[in-house]
């Protein structure tokens, strides 16, 4: 069967492209110093036994990243990033080590090992293999970090394979799938240096890991001290058996028998020490080789990938497309007959690692060949490829190229000139501190989630943190399905769940009816009247008090007029008509003198407090309030069209009118914390500023809030609270709205004030 | 202070008018030969100690309404005449019986006493005394029955009145008002012999009362078997106390005194005993005495109007509007000074009441009056309060007005007049069978609630008829609270209630998100797909079975296209053209053949299963269709415009093209048991008939449905299920759609089968 032919006539660049993607990150916590931090796995990301996206590999510092299985190798990269912003943020000032070798490990003795110990501290299985690869390899060497990248075809693609192949052959479907597997895992073994020369980034190792090079008595384990390796991972210094071990690719038979024997002979104790660039994957992993044999290959895993110092994730995208098209590669790469293939493949990986950045030579089916140019015959087939399958990889083509054209743009090269101007702990750490800043100035979102309300983007990566798995269900409505083992729970825009019941937020929902369940419940509220007909309207009482007229919608205050005083008949008939302008329905209501705090009640708590403020500037005496709002709006906070938690403040016509009526420009300099504001009102939207209020005001607001909350039965709630003086309850106050989706994001990202854990607070409450 | 004068210029008729009304009404039970009937109080009706709008008086058989307390007569006469609808309806094929003289009563010790026994069966003290009421007045007298009239100023109007007093009293408020009422009862006292003889409708009593009139006496006292009385109710041997009590109406300090003097001497045994014509009531009714002279007089209880036959209610609103107008004529009208004016009010009562008839006089401060001029005076005094305080009730005054010049318009002398035709217990039992019909033709509705949907006027229904007080919170959006005792439930559109958590809502609002669910729960659903994007569309699945396309919003089959086999890519293309045409999103669906059930699930159990035909009539061989509709059209649960729970088949246009169709005319006569449909749509709006299935379909199907409640978390949830063969659950079927907000009215009153009891399932869910 001429694969290459039958994907060409009868498959399109969808069907072959079409598969699953999932990847693996190890990364080594490190104190500010390069030192391996010597702390416990954060408690924020949840027990990590039953964390599915973060754990830890050997060592307790050293975490591992996981990405549930995706359908696009984009969608598994961003998860990968925003799990790496998600633990850069939880780790103090400690910082996540951007290289797979390993940071400064001055004594071997003090790395720890993962504690997976039960509730009663006892240790688990999986420490004590921990131990046993400790006393084997050292612990050192088990600090080794890299990416793994887990990949299968469309099932429908196989199966459309088979179903055109099976006039030729008798294989069950089953086995044709594995033969596909195994002679993409075949090809890989025999082009995997060429990865490895691509994406190796590992050319220098620190001073406190020589000796485990110095240990392999092979010349190809020796330092190259002038930083011409291209990856000592994948060196013979690097993450291997303590003895070459060659799997059985000819069947999954074979290959099961070659681990068993590998098992029974005690150069391993597990299939999971069989430590080969590439792993058949069953649909079982923990009867893993049974399940082999029976079910088959469900996917394979590439493991010779290094951790790019230079990307956050720790591999770049267009790199990750490379793997796909390689694999692809694989697949329709037909295969020479050259016995000894296995052994002239690692040697090609030996020779690339510690040597690839010399002009060197490789051997092919027995022959010398340049590195250069099998490298070319190489591009061109994979070109070729690309263009008969219209693959539209252009992009990763051009990257490549970009590689293979000028070493100075290989990862290893890059990073070896960085270690040679500044040392190879300094460099790193400095990259470091870069993602970590990233990551803060990402803390309020999602990547790849943008499109999602703010508030669902915070409470999905607080979910995440926590290991609970995430599915959207319907994308444009915010609708998110959260699960945990068998624990699930529908969400909706991140406040409307399961918590609250139906009647509850169809009381909140209509504002008469919650007026009147809260003064039935003896909690203020404004007194106030609704009418269609000022005929049926009884005036009087509002003839003796300060009250507000308002339109029943009304936005940014149009047609509101408010009465610190009580009026005469004829102002608030006056008032009454404006607001008529505005909607066929008016509102009066007793005034309540004071600022608006928004209340988020959750459960029986009051877990934050805001307060908003309009757009304005704080004077330096210096600066003119155009470049005070230049200045301002350089918080990452801030940005345009609701992706933000606030907005950057627009110096348009609406703020020079509101300036001129105090004789202002936008060219006037503020004196020395001179507050200037620069609008009437105070959305977000428009720029305004929210304030974190929580420890400042006291119980007997919070009670108030917790109060009205229970009486419409209401869970999660936003109360909006008038308050005359927050300092002082006897002075004013009264709830004018109750909020069945309130937002979380203005709370955990407030302008000023505490960040407030409102996302962690939910899933609380809903008992994950 | 001249009252009538300051109410002129000070006070508006709304200010004069405005005052809260409670009505109560007892009413015999009796079997259809107009024997009291001797069986238990219906248990539908709840724990009659614990109902506040349905109980029983002094007989087991005498039932008793109470309204509660309403800010207009007219909604106090609608509750009433609900109460009575709820009543009747309940009491299998016994009657109300609409007399205030008791009903044929052969053996006094028959009688049942109302049974108020705990739930170990030992009487309560409501039933020791009604012993001693029964030992000391006959059973056979407290059998009598009649309308209680709460009436009270609103408190505004007091208070107004109090103040623009105040300069010239030395009057407390409290005190004050008690004078108001002290007033108006004196007055009622005098004057009650206008409204006993103007209302009174006892002129008769059954032979098997009239020894009871033989015992007093009293020449007042003898039946004039002439029919020539008013109200033996309000005679000497009518409900009155063994010995003629007087009680002090000068101060509440007085009017206390004179009841505990009755009290110490024997004379009656609680002030419930004494039975005045009006009483004074206080705020705390389980603390009488006391909290009358503690808190003064909170409200006054008219007490002499006869139960009007000719009333479903009991009472006629015009009559009730007449005795507010008396009450206000009361409170204005100067008091003479004549000492024995009591003495005087009772001759006059009793000679109203036995002789009403005749041409009588009556005497006014010790002079005789005939009864046509003082009638005549006083209706000149009302019309000209009336006018004078623009009250707009001319309609009373015309109403009065017929019976004063002309006593055939009277009701006591019109019953007397079908008695001597018919006799005593036939005249009224064809009475009540006509009320008992009105109130079956009116099963589905609530009257003064018929702006709110059928299925809120249904809960209601069943609600009061349970004792649970109802208030609508707002009416438009059919928001209500019921309540009893401390347990409070808001309910929307009838099956919106705290039950159902919001997600659960929001689950089945979105049609996406509920398919999802109950695909993973393993429920049948037709699969299908969704896109607003041809190009987006996977048809491929859909060219191999039947399929229905449709626009994502569709009413009435519009731009639906149904292939019942298979469709060719073109037929496919063509349908989602059509389907594009009325809207911007098109779903294609698997096509499950079948007919649509709506199955309701409340809790975890179906209660209710209707199929929807289109509007049809069934042939007899003799009438055309016009006459087959005009006959079906009769039924009392076809109406128009959505008041009632099915629509009146109309003949138009549609209906013509139809049946054109099949060469067919409205004046073709259906052979005998033909089936002829009318329209292709199964609406109830349009003349569909709902046929309840519920006890036809067998437990699979109904597992099912409860099982897809479940998924979605929902305790009311109406699920439409298409079967194919309901009969066989092995063929296909298929769950089309959850609703949140299910109509109860349908399957409470199919046009065929049984009528459910849904409310009753729904407030037994709530735990009520």
């Amino acid at each position: 069967m001429n694969i290459k032919q039958v994907l060409k006539n009868n498959f399109t660049s969808k069907e072959i492209l079409a598969g699953s993607f999932g990847l693996e990150r190890e990364s080594l916590r490190v104190t500010k110093n390069g030192k391996l931090a010597l702390t416990k796995h954060p408690e924020a990301l949840g027990d990590k036994a039953f964390n599915p996206f973060i754990t830890t590999d050997f060592s307790e510092s050293q975490v591992e990243l996981i990405t549930p299985v995706l359908q696009t190798v984009e969608e598994a990269h961003e998860f990968l990033e925003n799990l790496y912003d998600i633990v850069a943020l939880e780790i103090g000032d400690e910082l996540l080590w951007p290289q797979s070798m390993p940071c400064d490990v001055e004594d071997e003795n003090e790395i720890p090992i993962a504690n997976f110990s039960d509730e009663f501290g006892r240790p688990k299985g999986d420490t004590s293999y921990r131990e046993y690869l400790k006393n084997k390899y050292g612990a050192r060497k088990q600090l080794i970090s890299g990416i793994h990248y887990n990949f299968s075809f469309d099932e429908n693609f196989i199966y459309k394979l088979w179903s055109l192949n099976s006039n030729n052959s008798k294989l069950s479907y089953s086995r044709f799938k594995d033969q596909i597997y195994l002679k993409v895992a075949r090809n890989y073994l025999r082009y995997r240096w060429v990865l490895i020369y691509l994406l190796g980034a590992s050319p220098l190792v620190h001073s406190t890991y020589e000796q485990e090079c110095n240990k392999v008595g092979n010349e190809m384990s020796q330092i190259n001290c002038e930083g011409l390796a291209i990856s000592y991972r994948n060196s013979a210094c690097g993450y291997e058996n303590k003895t070459v071990l060659y799997g059985n690719y000819t069947s999954v038979t074979e290959y099961t028998k070659s681990i068993c024997n590998f098992i029974r002979n005690g150069s391993i104790e597990s299939h999971k020490e069989f430590y080969s660039s590439i792993r058949l994957k069953p649909y079982s992993i923990d009867n893993f080789l049974e399940s082999l044999l029976k079910d088959g290959i469900k996917y394979i895993e590439v493991r010779s990938i290094d951790i790019n110092p230079f990307e956050k994730s720790g591999v770049n995208l267009l790199d990750l497309k490379f793997i796909h098209l390689l694999l692809i590669y694989c697949l329709v790469k037909e295969e020479d007959e050259f016995e000894l293939w296995q052994e002239e493949a690692l040697s090609n990986q030996h020779f690339i690692a510690v040597r690839g950045q010399n002009n060197i030579s490789l051997m092919k089916n027995g022959k010398s060949i340049t590195l250069g140019s099998w490298l070319d015959e190489i591009f061109v087939e994979l070109t070729n490829i690309n263009s008969e399958f219209e693959l539209e990889m252009e992009d990763v083509l051009e990257h490549i190229k970009l590689k293979i054209s000028n070493p100075k743009n290989l990862p290893s090269v890059q990073i070896a000139q960085q270690i040679k101007e500044q040392d190879f702990i300094k460099s790193h750490l400095k990259i470091a501190q870069q993602f970590k800043e990233n990551a803060f100035n990402n803390r309020f979102k999602l990547k790849g989630y943008e499109d999602l309300e703010l508030s669902t983007q915070i409470l999905i990566k607080e979910a995440l943190k926590q290991g609970i798995s995430c599915e959207i269900v319907d994308r444009f409505e915010n609708f998110i399905k959260l699960k945990k083992d068998s624990h699930v729970e529908y969400i909706k825009q991140a406040t409307k769940t399961g918590l609250d019941s139906y009647i509850t937020y169809l009381i909140m929902e209509n504002k008469v009816v919650t007026k009147q369940v809260l003064e039935e419940n003896n909690i203020p509220v404004p007194k106030g009247i609704e009418f269609s007909n000022i005929e049926n309207a009884n005036l009087e009482e509002f003839l003796a008090k300060a009250c507000v007229v308002k339109p029943k919608s009304t936005n940014f205050g149009i047609g509101i007029s408010i009465f610190t005083t009580p009026p005469t008949y004829q102002d608030l008939i006056t008032a009454i008509e404006l607001a008529f302008e505005h909607d066929n329905t008016v509102i009066i209501e007793e005034f309540i003198n004071g600022k608006e705090y928004r209340f988020l009640v959750i459960g029986d708590e009051v877990v934050g407090i805001l307060n908003r403020q309009p757009a304005n500037v704080i004077g330096d005496g210096k600066s003119t309030i155009e470049q005070l709002v230049y200045e301002k709006n350089k918080d990452s906070l801030r940005g345009k069209g609701y992706k933000t938690p606030l907005e950057k403040i627009m110096l348009d016509e609406h703020v020079d009118l509101f300036l001129k009526q105090s004789n202002l420009t936008t060219k006037y300099i503020p004196s020395e914390n001179e507050t200037v504001y620069l609008r009437e009102n105070s959305n977000i939207s428009t720029g305004g500023d929210s304030i974190d209020y929580t420890d400042k005001i006291g119980d007997e607001f919070k009670m108030i809030a917790v109060k009205a909350a229970l009486a419409v039965g209401a869970k999660i709630c936003g109360v909006d609270m008038i308050i005359e003086d927050y300092k002082n309850p006897d002075r004013g106050f009264g709830i004018i709205e109750l909020n069945f989706n309130p937002a979380i994001h203005i709370h955990s990202f407030p302008y000023k004030g505490e960040e407030r854990q409102i996302a962690k607070k939910i899933l609380e409450l809903m008992n994950f």
